[in-house]
């Protein structure tokens, strides 16, 4: 048997735990396809007294994370400390400029330092891999930048975050509104007590800006990514959908844009997170609970779905420690699926021109003029309306709830119509705008 | 830029062709990301006259595809042959004993000899890769041998043939019989004019035997695949399962059977190949048409799924074409993702003791006491009854058409009861069993 590949750990929370576990499981096998044993050589975190159900004793223990990118037997660091700068980018960079391979789960540092960090690498002739960044125990990464390297992509779009998919299947399944569902899933375990990333689509922004960089070959654009959250879904937004034959997820969408139509040469990088209508019949559909799914859709292989379990500690550490069987077998693809000096630079697209249906709903004051004031925004924006729901008496105040769905045309007409209500009396809430997919 | 790739193409039918097509369409692209270009340096099929859509005189013509294997500027042999002997397994040792790697889509050949083949392959330092021998575009032995590397899979189970797929669920849509739904995909190309691989199973079965020894790390056995196809499958088979909530898909399913509980050390291999009762709101039951579907558990990272075209010029062109870019990259890894001789010899498992609830039909004469001998026999044998349908007059000949389900039992409970019946005046023609898997 070959010499073991010596890793240390930086991070012991639920993922640095389960990739302990992991490991002394099923040690035998990973030996067996590694072709050499994988070997725990250092472990840190803040605390080392607190019990995290592994025994941690057989382990050199650094009080100072740091170390591991310097100590001589290390060949691997892997990272899972969490945040985009601080101690978690501060090790990345020493680990990489020390000749150490670099593994982590981190999304929010590769999706703001992934460029800088796959230079590095590349120049220190080392390994930077974080297929657990990307929809936990789902290998997407890999399927993206190896198993469809052949295609052109066209789009990757999915359900990026387990906790907003959580609550939205639960508000579905039980009628119950946002923020009762959240303190539920809070008490689960399921969102954090800040939950702000989660439900504001950062998180799923994050892993989409990687996921887009990887199947477009481009440079990645974590600013540019339109971001809107779950929290102004209502209960209500859930049974209209329900009644059309949509249910509601939180979808994260990346496309390489050409322009409108006859438009001329320029590309550019559209990618949005937004909650959209999704067809019952839709593969994503039937996405329920903390599941993750992503779907690429390539010239050549056409539409390929990704399934599994996007988050938890056993499928982290599933992907954490599929990254360190490559570096044991010698696999050093490029981060990003090319050299990161290959990927092209584009700029955002201007989403106006993109055609498609929408559903858009209103909270408007119960009183006679309001519909009228509305269809005529929309006339006079030229968005074609295709069915009007109002539906009884909202929750308090005099309010009702109205919603529509818009046929095929493009969002610049929507986003002008709404910006001739804005302000207006009819309108006094902001309106929820979903995107509804194709089937 | 590094030296090209050089490929000789062996084999210029659908698959081949959609090779030559994708590699001139996304040359650019694959050079980026393979870091190298690919370039066909050889081409050879039986008849070189025959328009196949691209033009071939870029290429040199090779009369004797043999010749491809000793040229020595060739580095990587592609066969599109087909056929688990013969030519294609000639070319295949003769390839890999001159130094060629040797890339396939041929799962016959591999569900054969992969084995003797990944040896050669081993021996000779070049890869064996068949991607494109499994389920098409869909990259589930890189996500099985890579992505789920970190895994001891407990179970992999899947729609492997398009074919099948496609008549089932067209069955399913417009209540047409099995012979009836064939003929029409014959026409429409979905099937071909020798139906047999694809409709007895033996097709997915190939599939099944390479899933399981990749998954496991075991040696391949395709001969103790228990293999039965969809030509038994009435209309009204697919009508009561309906009725009862589930769907019917051909499944194949490969586990590492532990003996009866309690039962002791035995560990056999346990693959299958059958039609199946899906639960409708089990992902495999949304899987329409020649898609194809592979469900992976695995002790960390849970249930994995991969959908896509399972079949098809431009998803196989795929799929051979990620090998080819994993081998420029200089991506040699082991074929059945360990080294050969590192593979398990398992026997295979005996699945009477295997527990689960079955669907069974049976075509009666319509006379008293067919229904009590039967119920007597199911009795006798231990099988307890959960439903029990007779539907009214079958087609002809004063037959019914009688199903039941059985309560969760071990399947040797069934055969016994089925056994106790054969030969019988109440059986006249051989019963269809169907198991029914679990949400």
């Amino acid at each position: 048997m070959a010499e073991p590949l010596n890793i240390a750990l930086a991070g012991l929370g639920t993922v640095g735990s389960g990739v302990v576990r992991l490991i002394e499981t099923n040690a035998d096998l990973i030996a067996r396809r590694a072709r050499r044993p994988i070997r725990i050589a250092a472990v840190s975190a803040r605390d080392r007294g607190k019990d995290r159900g592994v025994d941690l004793s057989p382990y050199l223990w650094l009080d100072d994370p740091a170390e591991s990118a310097t100590r001589p037997e290390i060949d691997v660091v892997v990272e899972m400390v969490g945040g985009s700068d601080g101690p978690a980018l501060t090790l990345a960079r020493k680990s990489i400029a020390s000749g150490k391979s670099f593994v982590t789960a981190n999304k929010a540092m590769i999706a703001h330092h992934g460029l800088e960090l796959a230079a590095a690498a590349e120049a220190a002739g080392v390994a930077l891999k974080f297929e657990a960044a990307v929809a936990g125990g789902i290998p997407v990464i890999k399927g993206l930048s190896e198993g469809a390297a052949a295609n052109a992509i066209k789009r990757v779009y999915g359900i990026l975050n387990g906790t907003c998919n959580y609550i939205l299947s639960t508000m579905e399944d039980t009628g119950r509104d946002f923020a009762d569902v959240l303190a539920d899933a809070q008490r689960l375990g399921y969102a954090e007590a800040d939950p702000t990333f989660d439900v504001e689509g950062i998180d799923a922004a994050h892993k989409l800006a990687i996921l887009a960089g990887i199947a477009f070959g481009t440079r990645l654009r974590f600013d540019a990514v339109e971001t809107s959250g779950i929290t102004g879904v209502l209960a209500a937004d859930i049974s209209q959908a329900r009644a059309l034959g949509y249910v509601i997820r939180l979808i994260g969408t990346a496309e390489i844009d050409h322009g409108p139509v006859g438009g001329g040469e320029e590309r550019g990088l559209f990618q949005r997170v937004r909650p959209h209508l999704v067809p019952c019949d839709h593969p994503l559909a039937s996405v329920d609970g903390a599941t993750n799914a992503v779907v690429a859709e390539g010239n050549f292989m056409g539409r390929l779905l990704f399934q599994g379990a996007g988050a938890g500690d056993g499928p982290t550490a599933s992907a954490v420690v599929a990254d360190l069987i490559d570096i044991a077998r010698g696999e050093k693809g490029a981060a990003f699926s090319m050299p990161s000096a290959e990927l092209e630079a584009l700029e955002p697209a201007n989403s106006g021109h993109r055609m498609g249906r929408a559903y858009l709903r209103f909270i408007v004051p119960d009183r006679p003029g309001v519909l009228a004031e509305i269809t005529a925004a929309m006339r006079d924006a030229g968005v074609s309306i295709e069915s009007f729901i109002q539906k009884g008496r909202g929750e308090a105040g005099g309010e009702v709830i109205v919603a529509l769905v818009t046929h095929e045309g493009p969002e610049a007409a929507v986003s002008e119509a709404l910006r001739i209500l804005e302000g207006t009396d009819s309108v006094a809430r902001p309106p929820l705008v979903m995107q509804i997919i194709g089937a």
